[in-house]
């Protein structure tokens, strides 16, 4: 196994428990999955992962998002290619900078404008900021429990957070517009925004689909009330629809935090807005010394473009639905109860009575085994690398371990 | 000039306006610098830098000091572009991560641990957020007027900040020992850490180097309250001292940030701290999308190797040392009343009775004219792709600058 010393991967992390506190941290903290999983990669391609000892996996996490054409797309990666040659991070931004702030105006119909960033968290934390200095007001609602970055006002472990940090916050239940109700009235009018994310997509829980009639009370409260709508769409972001994931619904938010698969896995992230918004905007400082490098935009011009092209959610979503398809058969054949959530392009599958994961545990470690990575209780990610005969090759090893699991 | 119309950089320039609020945002808007500053540029190599309208520059900004070896350095690029042909943000980390966080451990005595990041903020915040977990505390004493990044709790412009951002922030005065203890003493205590850089860079002002008895009084204190010391040396870090800016006082901090010149332009920034913090650094949580991305920190384990092997910061040191002497005779040539001031690696020119740095603006538009990019109010910074010819040329061009100013 991977954490053996006599592993590659068993002796990096070692090595890593001495320089870094802990071994390792964050969302790729391999020591918060079963002891199968690999810390550490030596090589992607396409929709395929090798770790540090040489095997072989189907990657159903996609670096946990950004990978949304595949690890070393060519046209990615040409585009970033010919940027680097004339320059990344100069003295002041490129020519492409203009290119992909039309682009994102162009593609996204709620965005009038936008900023671009690193972090996806600076992209949240900006779109708050943004919202207070247009209201003048100070209470920002969130659904409890929804990840919205790793700052102080949001991280979901709360070590050197003080109250401060989340002194106006207020927080309300995913899909239940009477409890958002409840905390508009409990800030007496103060709501400078209400920020969400485009469905349930909670670490350790089922995922859960935006009921549209949800989306679109959102929208008209924070109308009502002259409060931002901001729609977290970090993690699902140009996966589900290049437009906003809230496109299908017709649900409009006022200012929209972007990052994960906008630039195929070059570090990138943006906050688009309406114009109404403008003028707040403008006057939020916000700076960062990477923040003008050119190759992340010109990856990101390719990879919107590409996007466009060949319709990549549609895309996702059919190899996603084979591969969904494919898993609840298996279990109903298998007897295994199962749950299937999430939208096709970033499913996760839990298991009935299975509240401590171990059988999610021992499913994600049997397909490690037979090569395929998926995550025991984070959404996995699909993209357009995945083909259909690379799901039929990951149904034969989710096959093998169903059958495992079911003789438990 | 470069904002009229008829320039590509004045068209990218209206292009920007309409999807960008206020056309540009952050340090690197031109619209803070005089007319004729170039927005947007082409191309960089080695110390030279072109823009849109294919103008070249002798540039002493290094894009705002990410460039410390020279623009698309050989040496980093192919470290790069190595691991770039394996793989860069995939579904965890690559043997990089260990090795650099060796070479951290290895490189700066003050460091026992580091985790890694993409901004300055994030290395910056962390800082705090670390500080607390470890003391239960609350206060950051910081000097008045240091930018320390650009999240609510520091950003130099307050549109959209809340108090409750800066709640138990107090501020003292740079090199005033005296004014540290009395925030100390209004805090009553409750001091969680002092946060401050390795010398005074403020913009639009002299800079001012540490009078080193005020930096061993920092530490002093912060050793008998209990405070964590941090040095935040984004900035300046690994431009004047590989181990950290304070390590010719010999006074060692408790938490470091990095950023800027640590990866020649990658985007990374690192936390470096002691290990009576690394039980605090394991328990704060954060993360992000691209933090795990391994070319950057195949670019950063080159540039950190490189900045060692040839001792990069005496090699700036002693170009910088030959434009200020030549800047400091022309000055007294002509007449004109001049302050150098800030370490040799990163100078500021301001000028005397200037207060609105219309002199500033006259002699960087000179210099620009010439061709040699410095800035009006921010400091400069040098690279060791800087020769001593090109240190030549540049006072060719400043001779015909300090001429033109000294007419006015």
């Amino acid at each position: 196994m991977s954490d053996t010393v006599t592993s590659v991967d068993g002796a990096l992390r070692e090595r890593a428990r001495a320089v870094v506190p802990g071994g390792m941290y964050g969302h790729m903290d391999a020591g918060r999955f079963p002891l199968a999983f690999p810390q550490f990669y030596a090589r992607a391609e396409g929709c395929r992962t090798w770790d540090v000892d040489g095997r072989g996996y189907l990657d159903y996490l996609c670096a946990f998002g950004p990978m949304v054409l595949g690890y070393q797309n060519p046209i990615v990666e040409q585009a970033a290619a010919r940027q680097r040659s004339d320059g990344d991070c100069m003295s002041g931004p490129s020519a492409r900078f203009v290119e992909l702030a039309e682009l994102f105006v162009d593609t996204v119909p709620a965005a009038d404008w936008v900023k671009f960033a690193k972090n996806g968290t600076d992209a949240t934390t900006t779109c708050l900021t943004i919202a207070r200095a247009a209201t003048g007001r100070r209470t920002v609602l969130a659904a409890a429990g929804t990840y919205h970055g790793a700052a102080p006002w949001c991280t979901p472990r709360t070590a050197g957070v003080i109250p401060e940090d989340r002194a106006h916050l207020r927080y309300f239940t995913y899909n239940d517009l009477d409890s958002v109700q409840r905390a508009v009235d409990e800030a007496d009018g103060d709501v400078a925004a209400v920020i969400v994310t485009p469905f349930r997509h909670e670490i350790r829980a089922a995922q859960q689909a935006v009921d549209p009639d949800f989306a679109r009370g959102l929208r008209a409260l924070c109308t009502r009330i002259g409060a931002v709508l901001i729609l977290d769409d970090v993690r699902a972001g140009m996966r589900l629809h290049v437009g906003g994931s809230w496109e299908p619904y017709g649900v409009r938010p006022d200012l929209s935090a972007w990052s994960k698969a906008i630039a195929n896995g070059y570090p990138l992230a943006a906050i688009t807005g309406v114009d109404a918004l403008r003028d707040a905007a403008r006057e939020v400082y916000i700076t960062g010394s990477f923040w003008y490098g050119s190759v992340a935009m010109a990856a990101a011009i390719a990879t919107i473009g590409e996007i466009r092209r060949i319709d990549a959610p549609a895309q996702i979503g059919r190899v996603g639905e084979l591969l969904r398809a494919g898993l609840v058969e298996q279990a109903q054949r298998h007897g295994v109860g199962i749950n299937h959530s999430g939208p096709p392009q970033m499913p996760l599958l839990t298991f009935a009575a299975d509240p401590d994961f171990a059988i999610a545990d021992a499913w994600t470690t049997e397909c490690l085994r037979g090569g395929a990575l998926f995550h025991p209780w984070h959404n996995g990610f699909l993209s357009t690398a995945h083909t259909e005969s690379d799901i039929a090759r990951t149904l034969e090893i989710t096959d093998r371990a169903f059958e495992a699991v079911s003789r438990r």
